[in-house]
């Protein structure tokens, strides 16, 4: 057993950002996550991350985890965390090969997972045209035809991102409008190759061995859209595996919820970043990081018994 | 008058940020301060906003400032704000020389002023042997003895600064042990020329045009410190003046009341950064940031009246 003054679960912005502020008091630290870098890591272009005017996600995560492990603390990326619970007054997470980490407090940034359409197809062609990460996947699809299903800000920079590489690519969304920033709608709208498919629900993913072809339901009618790549881009919800171990309070759509200070409903345990509700649900970049900040300044009150600095 | 969609009052980390969101929002804004990059430009260091190991406070604000203008915001830097009001569903903003500008929207991010000791000789000597920016300041003190007054992470921060160039450094604080973080208070212990000088208080700066001494109360005892500068870091209180004129709700401490969204007690007045009481009022960068851009995605719903995107 390692043991941590502080154990930082989810090694996105938010619990980098909490190892960081928690070097700075001195705690000791460990950041324990699936993916280095999170969901961030994913962003084919970050613009609003002030500092940086542009810079991929996986280039920023880099940054940070390098600003977290010149400070001191360590960063493990696993491919599992299997459980979470509280044991006396530490929390102790286990890993698939066994290993387990303890902290007196416990910083929980697990994020959250990209959503799934859930119709047929979908699970069968994923990896073979059916994609959830444009920024990876994109090179794959150079002079091909692609669709994007959602309508966020997520689903417009797939589209730009690929509007580049792809021959064609259709938006497929359900509502009549995208909703995704305007300065991303008006990039849309300044390239040649995309279409948007409104009102549109997806109904099946068809292909053989490989995606062919998507079919969706519009205006009341069934539609073959023939393609070879699907990216979907649906929104995400929060990571609940290990919340629901730690019984944590949550809101109806599962994120966790916390106070100003970014406490939970156990005391000792604080959450920051996209698996919260904290910063008006915004869930940007930079509300992480403010949230992991909040979050490690919390933990030290927790552990020195001051309730105010 | 410059009419824009969102007027920022503050060209600090907050305002910054706030500008860089508009921008995404493809709303025009203008941001309007005092001196380019707030309080945060200060910092002799900031090694806590992630991304950045080290940098100077100045560097990292000329580098949110070109983020803004690379966006296409406008940064305006004057010596003064006269005025700011409502004028119809506009607000508008006067300078010293006339000029006017006027917002759709406000986002008031005017971060906060140094606190004073308000003893005498305190302005008199002010700029002769008195400052309130160690970093700014600490050059002119080399093989000098100066004393810090105050005992927060500021104060640490000046102290290890001016323990590089300084021959000698009090720390002159009023209770029994410092409040920085325990980094910088272990940075303290490994320098050999600063001395601690706990439970005393400033009563009076003397000199003979430049600065030669400060006299202290301690333990019930005056006692006459010789020395060359005091560096005041006592704290911060916020802007209020213009926050006065627009009538916003503060708390008993001055800080403008916010909700979640950065929403201020007048509808289209929005707030972010030091100036609120946002983030659990740990004022930080990376709060004022986040707090930036969550005020800016307010503004662009409540001008396009959407209450939820």
């Amino acid at each position: 057993m390692e043991d941590y003054d502080v154990l930082i679960l989810g090694s996105g912005a938010g619990g980098y950002s909490a190892a960081i502020y928690a070097s700075r008091y001195n705690m000791s630290a460990a950041v324990i996550g699936k993916e280095p870098g999170g969901v961030a890591s994913e962003a084919s272009e970050v613009e609003n991350y002030p500092g940086f005017k542009k810079i991929t996600g996986l280039e920023l995560m880099e940054k940070f985890r390098g600003h977290v492990q010149s400070l001191g603390s360590k960063v493990f990326i696993y491919s599992d965390i299997v459980s979470v619970k509280k044991h006396g007054n530490k929390f102790i997470a286990r890993l698939e090969d066994g290993k387990e980490f303890s902290g007196k407090a416990l910083i929980v940034a697990l994020g959250s997972k990209r959503r799934k359409l859930e119709i047929p197809g979908e699970k069968e062609f994923a990896g073979r045209g059916v994609s959830y990460c444009a920024t990876c996947d994109a090179a794959f699809f150079k002079d091909r035809t692609v669709a994007i299903i959602g309508g966020n800000d997520s689903a417009a920079k797939a589209a730009l991102v690929l509007a580049d590489i792809a021959k064609k690519v259709y938006i497929i969304y359900r509502k009549d409008k995208i909703r995704a920033e305007p300065v991303l709608a008006d990039r849309i709208d300044s390239k040649g190759n995309i279409e948007y498919v409104y009102n549109a629900v997806p109904l099946r993913i068809q292909g053989v061995k490989v995606v062919k072809s998507v079919v969706i339901k519009q205006n009341g009618k069934e539609r073959k859209i023939p393609l070879d790549g699907i990216f979907i881009e649906i929104g995400s919800t929060p990571e609940d595996t290990l919340t629901a171990m730690l019984k944590l309070e949550k809101d109806v759509n599962g994120y966790i919820k916390v106070g100003q200070d970014m406490s939970t409903s156990i005391p000792g345990v604080f959450a920051a970043g996209d698996v919260t509700t904290g910063s008006n649900m915004f869930r940007q970049l930079v509300t992480a990081v403010a949230e992991g900040a909040i979050a490690a300044e919390s933990a030290y009150r927790y552990l020195s018994g001051k309730t105010s600095l």
